[in-house]
């Protein structure tokens, strides 16, 4: 693309306050741009920011035609009003996916989302490369956040896996995971999800990352999934880990959405 | 409302060919209107109709501020593209609560539709006014529709069910279907349903309608669901009949709708 147009994809990404898993998940993106050869920028903005300094470092991207992919780093801090934040990005610029129409997009048959949101994307993208077959599999999502657990069961559906989320209401929630074929849990609970939640063979997909304080780790603290890995895995016939597992793929995931959207922005076939 | 303001909600219906179903949901819709002292406008095309007269149809609907609700009778015919047709509602005005848009905010948490899509509203009023406990529930919706199924599974999820959806691709959908406290299905199969498909006490819900000829009837035809009733009947705690069940709450959330619509256009509380 470099070579016949002159010009590189573009990401922004606007990220407030001093989360640490947060930054974490930052740093790795700028890495992987820098090495994917895309153009990377970044507003920072103070945890007690307005959401009027928020929407204008979005607009500005909005408009700026450098930039083909814009994401806002989730979550927000509690005053800000995350879903009139997420309306204002341009739609063909939302590389994460979480925009209201893309979403209807993405659940209604015979409909294409301009974008899949990155982490669900990168999970099926895994089961796909892995050879686990989701047609017809029973599928329980654990966790129903408008990130990863409910695009990743509409997803699930959409590859014609018969699938159920799984929430902070649901009755059993062990005896409901123990049907599926695939689970994919994304809740931040860790070990929440023991061995005995699982059907020998199933396929487990943890998307959880708790930030558990760890003096030893050079950031001060360590990710934890949603599986207790040791018992999963003797149960599992695949199972990803954390750290390691589903990150890598969501990062991939969010390159590619923003390739696809330069692509269609520069009119690169 | 129309005391205070001169002004009645106005509800327009584009209907396409001569489908038997589709004139009598229409008829229905027509003498509900009526009832309610509503106005009710309708344009009927010819099967071999274009795109263009259809979209003609909708767009002086769009400006049209007498008319606060707007419905596309579906299915249409092939040659047709619906999603592109459903497109043009103008969202203020669509009723029916088909647009992705309207359908992400339906699914996503913390966001609200403008509508809730009328069948599926019906179901969980029917549900909810016969005292059903939703929360927490297991809900089976059997069909993924973008008119009844897909929505239904999303309002029953917002509901706070543990729902999950069969279709086509589904394994054993009798078996999974027997795990249900609550069973929706709008599928169209006459008999599909048989009462060893249900757990005992299960609630039910029969969204089918399936035109089966009846040269007895007055109409030549009459409508089945998706149920074997007479086997449901002795396992389900409750459940709804073909016809007079879920058809009357459809259009009376129509009417609701368009209420709302037309409140909203004139800023009527």
């Amino acid at each position: 693309m470099k070579k016949s147009t002159g010009k590189v994809p573009g990401l922004a990404v606007v990220l407030v306050g001093q989360r640490k898993d947060s930054q974490t998940y930052v740093r790795n993106k700028t890495k992987a741009c820098e090495e994917a050869g895309m153009k990377f920028v970044i507003t920072e903005l103070p945890d007690n920011c307005t959401e009027i300094q928020v929407c204008n470092a979005l607009s500005s991207y909005n408009e700026n035609p450098s930039i083909h992919g814009i994401l806002v780093q989730l979550p927000l801090p509690q005053h800000l009003d995350e879903g009139k934040v997420l309306d204002l990005l341009r739609l063909e610029k939302d590389v994460d996916g979480f925009h209201p129409l893309n979403m209807g997009n993405l659940a209604m048959r015979g409909r294409e989302p301009l974008f899949i949101p990155c982490t669900p994307k990168g999970c099926i993208e895994l089961l796909l490369r892995s050879d686990v077959k989701i047609m017809g599999k029973k599928a329980v999502v654990i966790g129903r956040s408008n990130i990863v657990g409910l695009p990743a069961s509409l997803l699930l559906q959409r590859h014609h896996a018969t699938a159920t989320l799984v929430h902070a209401f649901t009755k059993n929630p062990e005896q409901v995971t123990r049907e599926a074929d695939i689970v994919l849990t994304a809740v931040g609970v860790p070990n929440l999800v023991r061995g005995s939640w699982l059907k020998p063979g199933a396929v487990v997909i943890d998307v959880g990352t708790y930030p558990a304080e760890d003096s030893n780790n050079e950031h001060g603290y360590r990710l934890m999934g949603d599986v207790c890995y040791e018992e999963a895995v003797n149960v599992a016939s695949a199972i990803t880990p954390v750290p390691g597992g589903v990150g890598p793929m969501t990062i991939a995931m969010l390159l590619s959405n923003t390739l696809e959207s330069a692509k269609r922005a520069l009119n690169f076939a």
